[in-house]
């Protein structure tokens, strides 16, 4: 099974890392695609988010990284030929969130969308959250790869 | 027993008219309320907004529809001399954002809010989900009536 | 709009008059319906549940009682023509936990369920958590009606 | 991938088949595992479950059918070389029920837990709530497999 | 102990002031920590919302009120040696909210957050739904503490 | 603030120890009190419950543990003079069904209820699921005390 494994990774952080590598242990192919959101500015660019997943997941053989900078996700996951999308699920809030737009996917090209319990040990760790400590000078080190905390620490005019 | 079923109806989807379909069957009169939030503008007029529901749902013999511009839900309410909203509901997530609202304005002036279970088949279907699915290209046909698909492509500068 | 209002009942709290006096008020006629579950004994007879009943709401013109001893709540309420039933709801579990029945019963005769609010103010007050407090010497007076305190006491071999 | 679908499945219902023909398309081979809890007897023996399985999904070829009568789902699956269970999930009360399993079983084996979600035209479909139907003369017909439907109302003594 | 009430208090409502009377009967010592959004402007500024505070809890001997204008909460909490910060908490949802909030100030400085369930009777009682019902005309005496009715309505240009 | 920590404890886990050890961290004394469940026989007897919680948590020099073998947890709580009991919270639905007890305790004698969120670490760590994975076979080490680990097998006869 192809899956689609797609995010606005405005850093990666350690949960996305987590549910990509467990993805791509369960899964003949993952490909990451970086949505492009553009109405909001991130704090990365599209290609910089690209560069630090590469930088954190680049030695997974069989997951590649792909930008979603138009278009919907249904008709990227026909062009990729992948028939689900996998996310990672923290809470039954969670689910509530997350099931009008699976069930509208599955409604407009039968595209299914496959959820994996996140690793409750990063259960506070989303990119806003993690940003918003670290804007205020919290130690985020172990909560995002080692290749992004400089480039965020940067990027906030930490260092 | 007369009802009020408020919405901002932007537009009117196939999942709001199955709530006033069976509204109308359950009560007397239903007063539908085509709610103008001023802080935000929206895809169609509130006017625009009246006519796609009279397109939509004005065969129903007991349901009019009305704007409520300005002034507490409440007040519009007791003015219609009507002692109960009526809403879809469509998860526990969902009935935790209504509570606060329901409680209020049964605090205010005795007004009773009533909910009745969305249709499954229309869990994905939300004017907003629509909107973002169709200004992508997907195919919408079947989650809004035949009389709104027209001008939301258009709006959409999507004809 | 005739409608159901199925429970045990046992015994009536002051929760389910809150929900069946606003039923009242809100809907033509009201027929409390007392289910009777003869896969467990209850603490009251269904024909004592129906008497305390009388003794709590029987001033209410617009409302009967009745029993449910036998059968499905669809086909009780296909034969007394009423087209829905009425629930308090609670909370967004208690939300998740009624969906399937009212669903079932949608899918069986069209039945409908409407769900309206319970008080805050009753939010702990549950046939059994009654029970449960009352059996341990607690004070209930307040939590059920003034005709079903002494009833209770003595069935709990209290008084 | 190889999954594992387990459930007791006393007996399949149309939302299992469902599930189980979903993950079959996504999956290389899925094995349904009817798991017999010796603390309460079902309505059907565990080899009628796994005959009325066969009858229900016998044409799918990538799916066989297996009991799972003692010891641990995760035994189960090290046995049989599945690193993942593949769940239908109904509603975020659903999640929080299940998540705590699906936690205990990743940190025993690693097992994985992936959940889709159900569909919603059979969300009020469980064996339990089709058994209290069909015992009480309710129609199940669409509810539950063609094959299911006879042997059903027979071991109710309806037929 | 020691504990801190954070909140942005904007202004204070008759849910805050439950929440903070009910933490100082069971704490040493509560501080109540006005915290300021930089993002938002809000309906008062925050030496305004601090002497609201204060006109409506003034009198508890044990509690005294600081603005948070800077920095993280965690280091808030440092400075005034306070192990663990005290919110009421209304719903499932809420919690769900506030979880990943909790577990992130666990993991930066073992700050713990303890909840109390808010009082049901003013389960519909919030800085921001208040506000809207009044800028209406609704009428919010005893939603808010008496000092705050007069300036709020001033401030809405309503008086 | 003196608080209790309610429970059958049957046997403790590691997931209670985690609650109580940061809760004798954050109040002055901690009341551990197991509740024994008339109604159903325990794994261990209550006095056995009290031994491996001594075993687990006796290093504490402000907890001690009780028995509340008959009445109300509002009645021990005032015989011990505690304002407050103390529980973990693991999830929204966790919440929802803590709540009514928590209300009907502060309705019956103002008996405030504290929750603290569980480590996530735990979040599948219950007595239930440790016995259901202990009996068949599963390795539990980790999940409880060490202390409970070897009298644990040995009731399930597994030693």
């Amino acid at each position: 099974m192809r899956v689609v494994c797609p995010g606005s990774y405005d850093p990666v952080t350690n949960g996305h890392v987590d549910v990509i590598r467990r993805a791509a242990r369960l899964c003949d192919e993952v490909i990451v695609a970086v949505v492009h959101n553009p109405a909001k500015e991130g704090t990365f660019s599209i290609e910089e988010r690209v560069e630090l997943l590469e930088a954190s997941i680049g030695d997974l053989g069989n997951v590649r990284i792909e930008e979603l900078s138009a278009g919907l996700l249904v008709d990227f996951c026909r062009d990729v030929d992948a028939p689900a999308v996998i996310k990672g699920l923290r809470s039954g809030t969670d689910f509530a969130y997350e099931l009008p737009m699976a069930l509208m996917n599955k409604h407009l090209t039968t595209l299914e969308t496959i959820f994996i319990p996140g690793d409750p040990r990063f259960e506070h760790v989303s990119s806003s959250l993690v940003k918003e400590v670290a804007s205020h000078g919290g130690d985020v080190a172990g909560l995002v790869p080692d290749a992004v905390l400089g480039p965020l620490l940067h990027r906030l005019r930490l260092l």
